[in-house]
């Protein structure tokens, strides 16, 4: 075999001549920047070369989640020999009942980002529009980079809030595909009334997909949630099991939408690719609904402790329906990445919104009463570092 | 707000006229069927309405994973609201260590499948040829239908094995982006050694890829394993923890490469998709080399168990360097297909090669003792029942 090879496809009778060029790669794919767009605390903390002490950075749900949740993870290990259903059966039907829609509405993925990968993969090619709020959650955005799409976006309003009719003019204008709305906001904690999404999605250009990301939705005021029939062709909803129910590690969202929707998913996912581990958590963590609500309760206690830390110091906090609250350190973005950074060599992991107007503001996750008292203590220092660095660059200039 | 959208933007002023058309999903995305590719044993349970006595149709590892990894991965529950390490930085060096590369030269991915779906992405768009065997593993079939991409595929050899040089020459002629190649196979079972996959990348088309998918290397011979330079342009080789090292519902597998082939990877991937607990899970199994090597022994004892079953009831099986064996069934694929919906009958989950010469044969898995039995027991009775149906097929006609 192996001389009979040598013979047919020597080296010298292809196109080597010595020189391998490597694979072939999509023109999209050459065209995209070898960059890491997600640098997580723990990559932090190695170059850093030492653990935070809390982490605040990543909205995670320190409280953990629902004990029940727990045990039902622990218990699935055994089983972990086998691949996990690739229907998410049970976990569908779960999650219809409790969403008032049919098992088929529903699509289980590797958490929202694995799900958004999918959409831009359904939606997407080179040349198509996206419409979505500058400095918004980034994921969406970087799955429409790499499917050569075109990202439409517009400045958030004012008050901290997604500027709907901007953005329902710039889709109208492009064109486009879909817009990407999370609500309640990350990074902003914000949010918009349910009256304000259903009367947005009645303006919505025809063929123009709604995708509503509502990953912090069970922490927000029930008037958030806006009342979508599950086969309303132009809204695909997203939730997840990270914020809420405190299962960031275990990768388990969903979309919810009309089937005829719904359906083309299948024709594209990895359909093993949702663990087994992670379906029997979730399924234990939905059903164990007065946990949730102790836990709603407590980020509650904790945007309000965030708020009153911000008073404190002479600042404004972003009004927020998440687990986060995003504090407006009062100057420019230059000022509140020097808070940011005193706060992350104090050892507190957290970040900040990326893009004006929002980038004059840090964002710190909601935690523990012993997790917000050293953020109560650091972040004086933090301010007067901030304004001291400041000086030093007033005087030098 | 509310008003001023319907004022803006009512659907009168739209396109919509009462008719909501939906979204536009991609030219590709239309185009492809509706189906669901992989009815997993769940599936077939439901449909059944009761479960299987044994599960030997996935290829799974009935002996499970190391203690050492089911304890990491019970211990890691706790963290679980944390995010999994998008670098996967701890297991990446493991794995590196054990392969004798830089870490750059691992990416580690939702399972092989997971990965696969990247390297479509990376590779494939429309009308981009990809050449494999008809009737091998066929998730990246499916991800490169995705993308628009054409299957370019040649028969197996009448020995079972790949036929490389037809696989190469399909190559060299379609001018493909990339060679798909199971070593050792799934659903054969059977191999080639490491010299002839050795010559075979010397005789790649200049530019095309060879996806080497060795899920199941850690349970074939030694001389299984080719050598290949850690920067080598010409391959990309995948493993996983979902077979030998019995995690499949953990969802961890990884690919090597040079570092401008993984590079790229992190261009396109789910950075957060790899979940906190399987990540543990398969650092701990990597390590417990003592409980893989008795694993390994387990499959082979299981395989010679297999083939004798297969001899005493008067069948050839095929070579096997995984953890199953391709039973031969001595006739068509009709027959083979009787065989194995009798299995099925006997409350046995086991499967069959798609597509011919190979559909002549069920596969079945390697499992313990117990299941062995149970299964040399079932396959008389299939044998007899295929031969009966067979002879009512044969007195109608």
């Amino acid at each position: 075999m192996r001389s009979t090879l040598a013979r047919r496809f020597s080296p010298s009778s292809t196109l080597h001549r010595g020189i391998i060029t490597g694979p072939r790669f999509t023109p999209v794919v050459q065209s995209l920047p070898s960059i890491v767009p997600f640098v997580a605390p723990e990559e932090q903390e190695r170059v850093r070369g030492s653990k935070f002490a809390v982490r605040l950075g990543a909205n995670e749900n320190t409280f953990g989640p629902s004990p029940k949740a727990i045990a039902a993870m622990q218990e699935s290990v055994d089983g972990v020999w086998k691949y996990g259903d690739p229907k998410s059966h049970d976990l569908r039907i779960a999650l219809a009942e409790h969403n008032g829609v049919a098992p088929a509405n529903i699509v289980v993925g590797e958490g929202i980002d694995g799900i958004m990968a999918n959409v831009a993969h359904l939606l997407v090619g080179p040349g198509d529009s996206i419409v979505t709020s500058h400095g918004t959650y980034p994921t969406l955005n970087y799955f429409v980079a790499g499917r050569g799409g075109v990202l439409q976006t517009v400045p958030y309003g004012a008050d901290g809030r997604h500027d709907l009719i901007a953005l329902l003019a710039k889709a109208h204008e492009t064109r486009a595909k879909a817009i990407y709305l999370v609500n309640p906001d990350n990074p902003s904690g914000t949010w918009h009334p349910a009256a304000n999404i259903e009367a947005m999605i009645e303006g919505l250009p025809q063929g123009t997909l709604l995708l509503l990301d509502e990953a912090y939705l069970e922490l927000a005021p029930k008037k958030v949630k806006p009342s979508i029939a599950a086969e309303d062709l132009r809204v695909l909803r997203f939730r997840t099991f990270s914020k809420a129910y405190g299962m960031a590690g275990a990768r388990i969202g969903y979309a919810i939408g009309a089937q005829e929707i719904i359906m083309n998913f299948d024709k594209i996912r990895n359909h093993f690719g949702i663990g087994r581990i992670g379906q029997a958590g979730a399924l234990a963590a939905l059903k164990d609904t007065e946990y949730l609500d102790k836990v709603c309760k407590q980020m509650v206690e904790a945007r309000k402790t965030l708020k009153e830390i911000a008073i404190s110091n002479g600042l404004k906090s972003l009004p927020s329906a998440t687990n986060f609250v995003t504090i407006d350190c009062g100057q420019d973005s230059t000022f509140a990445r020097a808070v940011l950074t005193s706060l992350l060599e104090q050892d507190i992991f957290a970040r900040m919104p990326p893009a004006a107007p929002l980038d004059r503001c840090i964002r710190v996750s909601c935690s523990t009463p012993e997790d917000m008292q050293i953020f109560a203590r650091a972040l004086p220092r933090a301010l007067e570092e901030a304004a001291q660095r400041q000086l030093s660059l007033t005087s030098s200039s």
